[in-house]
């Protein structure tokens, strides 16, 4: 069964020379496959006809989508300075790629998108133009008016979500960042985030230990004692359904999966491991603690292979289907 | 198929009060459906008989096993002090599953046995009585004249082989105790099993990197840049197939676990989380670098469920099987 939101999901095309545009393409193509609710693409024409030759739909108000979807590709359109060839960005097409962001989260934020989907980016172009946030995440945090350190990146796949609480950190600092504070907060944004984008009234959160075995006892480190169980007795006290420490080994194996319904994890590669080996094609990036719905596929802008046909769209129509679905429940009022 | 090894396997039953016995049992009641070659289990028969009712044969010479194999569970008989109740350990079970490995151990290296598989013990009962490794990986290693320095753990299921280069440390001390040398050790140990374990002439190593993808050229730490690249140009140089630094969470899905035949990981749970995420029934725990075949279930004693019929013999049969396919590959001269 296809989610149907009350609006269209604005999907940003993220930089035109990468796999974006491709991707977002193929996945109007298979729509019905992908069982997609309509969606409007914003971005530049031209970096799609590059990649793909069926229809584009132009139009001005989200409102059109609906039934431009079922002629073509529904498409804001942006125009940047220059064309870029597939594979080779430009800071042309880096400015290009931030508008598209820009209206994308405006639409959501004005009511006028039922969700956002980004596109991927490429940070290093983006750094040239000046953009100042470490990731997209940031910046549509920003533009809802939320801390950063108050939202929380999940990777959602069918049979397991993860969220981890340190991101892009040397291993060797993992521990000197961890804080009962910090587990606190993005256990906070999982669990509310779990009621709120799936629907899920009691949700359930089982946490992992930072060291082998959980550190049996403070035999193989002290950090689930000084920080992490008290940290899991916080939620506990609030009237969360939390558990753990648990040995992050023996966590997501499929009985054990069916203990929770996601995994706080302590560090990137904790979080990630697991979700890519169990779900590499279609778990979701989605960003929890916003006022809006936000998904992303988990891949970047794949330049190496921009244009040649050879992009996968099932990460991207999965987090498609994950936005209607996660902006169905909202306007359930769940 | 059934490997059939030139010689029967020693399996030492392990803690006389944990599932070992029974995990044991089950599998010569499951011979042919698991397809089990004949192996000969070593300990007291009292803690079999305490959990189960099946037919015990007991033999004293490893080639009697065979024949014994078709009519009950062959058995070389040990006497523990006393008979332990399941779920109850004691000291006399502790010298009683220290004996058994001893046996199992001499079998193999004497030529009598095949290889050893080995029972889960319970280490605090063994350090009780006074056991100095912190294993019985070590245990072994020493027995065959082998430094435990150049032995390494390798966690081997149908899909996925990782190796992990440090094991039992908190997280934060792991980036201390990696050194090239170290790495290229547990390296060369990997490829060498790969050969002589698993009949693979010109064996794929994989290495990963240790910091989130794999440290983005010195931006998220510079031991990938400063350790691991070096380790691996050094094993590349001396004509063994090693890629890598792979970011960890981009190596262990499908397409990318058909490039290589083990994973070579950086720290515990970086190679466990993959494979008992992957296979948590069927993983075995294999110690290479060793004169002998050894293989053991990857669980422990599990003394909270001993003696309840519920302990899952798979793992156990997954170990047995895996020993018997080893040893007929070093029958086999590869």
């Amino acid at each position: 069964m296809t989610a149907m939101p009350p609006h269209p999901l604005a999907v940003s095309l993220g930089d035109p020379a990468g796999i974006g545009p491709e991707v977002i393409a193929k996945c109007w193509d298979s729509r019905s496959e992908f069982r997609l609710a309509p969606f409007v693409a914003i971005g530049d024409p031209r970096c799609i006809a590059a990649v793909w030759d069926g229809p584009i739909e132009v139009i001005d108000d989200p409102a059109q989508a609906d039934s431009a979807f079922d002629v073509g590709l529904p498409l804001f359109q942006l125009n940047a300075a220059q064309a870029d060839m597939p594979g080779h960005p430009s800071v042309a097409g880096a400015h290009c790629s931030l508008d598209s962001l820009e209206i994308a989260v405006g639409l959501a934020r004005s009511g006028s998108a039922a969700a956002v989907v980004t596109g991927p980016v490429a940070k290093e172009q983006l750094y040239a133009i000046g953009f100042q946030h470490p990731g997209q995440t940031e910046f549509v945090a920003e533009r809802c008016g939320i801390s950063a350190g108050n939202v929380a990146m999940m990777l959602a796949g069918p049979t397991l979500r993860t969220v981890p609480v340190t991101t892009h950190l040397p291993l060797s600092e993992v521990s000197g960042k961890l804080t009962s504070a910090l587990i606190e907060s993005r256990g906070r944004a999982a669990l509310r985030g779990l009621q709120r984008n799936f629907g899920i009234p009691e949700p359930r959160l089982a946490v992992s230990g930072l060291n082998p075995h959980s550190g049996e006892g403070g035999q193989l480190g002290m950090e689930e004692v000084e920080i992490i169980e008290p940290a899991i007795a916080a939620l506990a006290a609030e009237g969360w359904r939390v558990s753990g420490p648990h040995p992050a080994d023996t966590m997501f194996h499929e009985a054990a999966r069916a203990n929770y319904d996601a995994a706080l994890c302590m560090y990137h590669d904790q979080a990630l491991i697991p979700i890519k080996a169990l779900h590499f094609q279609d778990a979701v990036n989605v960003t929890l603690g916003l006022p809006i719905v936000r998904t992303a596929p988990d891949h970047g802008t794949a330049f190496d292979i921009a244009g040649q046909d050879r992009a996968d769209p099932r990460p991207m129509a999965a987090a498609i289907r994950m936005a209607a679905e996660s902006a169905t429940f909202r306007a359930d009022g769940l």
